[in-house]
């Protein structure tokens, strides 16, 4: 009935593939509304009486309160510390709203008072600057859509296990927003930067003064102060009143209530880059600043703990990033890797930004293996998971961007599954 | 000291224009913080202890509760009627959140139970349908980056006055997002339109059951059954569950709480594109049925009630939009039109999509006169307000696009004026 792009299932998208198409949604238009079918439905209550007027924050609808990062319990011997995930399960498009951006924190989150925060610019410079919140609103901005993802993200699938995982468990440290500040270039020019100054030092004003180092090239390339995320200032989770953002990298080093940059000969060696951050391999030596993310993508539906109600058809959809460049390719697989076929891309596709995939998909009702794999502007693949074991090992798991595969069984359950 | 680009301040945006550039920012080594100066700030109190952990649903800071819509008090003769403000003035980049876009409701906000809502297709179809909104969520989607401004937007300007006027209380029922939903084309695909089928009506399930008509060629080209607003589903103000969205039109054809479409040979004139929505002429004539918005721009900063505090160099941002394609240029004057600049756009340039704009100015104290002018990608130049008099007349008010002014007076304040 529909022409076949990839085994089992997979359909060319070039099918008008409407509720009518999968049967459950054509309706008889004895049942339809509307004075040509005669009959009417019952007008629901809240068409009824008018509801209460415009308002000065908008909320979201109760019955849309599903939509929750999770998080672990405060553990009292790391206060503040720990990360929540973004629902990716229940995200559309490529943009997440503020509130669900994933969160990661050393130290909790300071309530920082702006008028009394500092940005001090200080080492290898002609000139020390010290800035306020009210200076740094006064510069030129740019606005870019940007990802970020923890570098430890997805990590627990190098060791196994986690068959009740989900697309927000196991991968939900990723998000994407678009951030507007201030080119980090403009601030360190008007500094002077002196002719030894390697890499830059930035240092945020929560309790863990979090501390990362970022070699200077990068520094001036696509790094900013990001002042507002989503068009308004970023919330205290994202560093409010100031963060540190380097697009592509580990989420780590975008660097929260951004207090110090200090500009260096060599790396600072945080504890946040020695005691972690860093990639051990088989051997035992580990790399360090291991910083951009690879070339990677998710598949967010159907994902671990949904059910399939019915055979027909469904729209596979999912997210594809890469810290390198934008997406050029997304494939996608129903029967574990062996054949593949090409997904549309839904809307943006910009550099180092979520990109919204999709592809239809004809379950026949037996077991199925979905699996997508990202193709980045540089040519670089998406690794399999045998080939990262391979080459990594599973001691860390830091930079885990192999593809991830959902399993559904004859019944419709789908789980996380290692091919 | 700079390159002028145009007379009063305007500079080239290839000048380097830091604080140290405008004298304010630069700092005597010995006040900077860190070993190699020698002295330290005292340690703020959010850097002392740890602050609370992740949570399931962020909120923003205490200090950035500012950012507020504006709006009427309620009326009790209409009920829930109104509209709301986005405070454009506080905002950057091009992504409003949803929490601050802006809002107008003819009779308040329905609170839709998704489960049971429904959206009937009927009329000149061959199949009738009925969706719920689970079989919507089943369907393949787009995801667009669209403004939607109210026609109403801007329209004091022609009958002058506001002098107090700011961006958000002039220009605020403007906003932008990424909206994901199911192009329109395809469920109408699916019913099966009928050749005399030229108009779609669409009617809301609030009280009062508002409704707009499209053209058959809109809706089956770039319009869409909205879920998603910035990733997570759209608000109850915005519509929740579902919205029509017409990318480029006046925002009331976005009708909100979809629950019907009907193809119909000829428009329904429906209440609301009778009684309000078209443009009265002055010599009493009237259009109906002008459904683009026009080629358009607003200086966001400075902008009406602000004040400058010192002489020196300011960047003019602001925001650019036209419901005919994406904006091609944006030229900013500061004597009142007599001589432009071209202003640089600062981040993404998408078609019938805010586009965030700025360029950098030297106050020297004495008045001067801020504007904007917008081009769109069809050659569409944003007109004058004297232009728009001799065509429009002032006894409507819609679709008002016309240039608008801010002057400076001579000791910084800005206001709303006329030229």
């Amino acid at each position: 009935m529909y022409e076949k792009v990839a085994r089992n299932g997979l359909i060319s998208r070039r099918h008008l593939l409407g509720m009518g198409a999968t049967g459950v949604g054509a309706i008889a238009s004895s049942e339809v509304l509307g004075a040509d079918a005669g009959i009417t439905f019952e007008i629901p209550s809240w068409s009824r009486t008018p509801g209460p007027g415009a308002s000065a924050y908008g909320t979201r609808s109760r019955h849309a309160e599903y939509l929750r990062r999770t998080h672990a319990a405060a553990n009292p011997t790391y206060p503040g510390g720990g990360s929540s995930r973004s629902p990716l399960q229940h995200l559309q498009g490529t943009i997440t709203p503020n509130s669900l951006h994933f969160e990661r924190h050393h130290a909790g989150i300071p309530d920082i008072n702006p008028t009394g925060h500092k940005l001090v610019i200080n080492g290898l410079v002609r000139q020390p600057l010290v800035f306020t919140y009210e200076d740094l609103l006064k510069y030129q901005m740019i606005s870019r859509v940007y990802f970020l993802e923890c570098a430890g993200n997805s990590g627990a699938l190098l060791r196994g296990g986690n068959t009740n995982g989900t697309a927000q468990s196991l991968h939900g440290l990723v998000s994407c927003a678009e951030w507007t500040g201030v080119p980090l270039s403009t601030i360190l020019d008007e500094a002077g930067i002196l002719s030894d100054a390697k890499w830059v030092a930035a240092v945020g004003a929560d309790a863990a003064s979090m501390g990362r180092s970022v070699p200077i090239d990068k520094a001036l390339d696509d790094v900013m102060i990001a002042l507002y995320q989503n068009g308004e200032p970023i919330m205290p989770g994202q560093g409010y009143p100031m963060r540190l953002f380097c697009p592509g990298w580990e989420g780590n080093i975008s660097v929260k209530w951004l207090t110090q940059i200090k500009l260096t000969r060599g790396p600072a060696q945080f504890r946040d880059e020695t005691s972690k951050y860093t990639d051990t391999l088989p051997n035992r030596s580990s790399f360090q600043f291991s910083f951009p993310m690879g070339s990677k993508s998710l598949i967010t539906s159907p994902s671990g703990q949904m059910s399939l109600e019915r055979t027909g058809i469904y729209q596979i959809t999912g997210i594809a990033w890469s810290g390198s460049g934008s997406i050029r390719r997304v494939e996608v697989s129903a029967d574990g890797g062996q054949t593949w076929a090409d997904a549309a891309i839904q809307g943006l596709q910009l550099g180092k930004a979520l990109t919204r995939f999709s592809v239809p998909w004809e379950w026949n009702g037996s077991s199925a293996i979905l699996q997508s794999r990202a193709t980045d502007s540089r040519g670089n693949v998406q690794p399999t998971r045998e080939a990262t074991l391979v080459e990594r090992g599973n001691i860390s798991f830091y930079h885990n961007h192999c593809i991830q595969s959902w399993g559904v069984s004859n019944v419709g359950e789908v789980t996380n599954v290692y091919v």
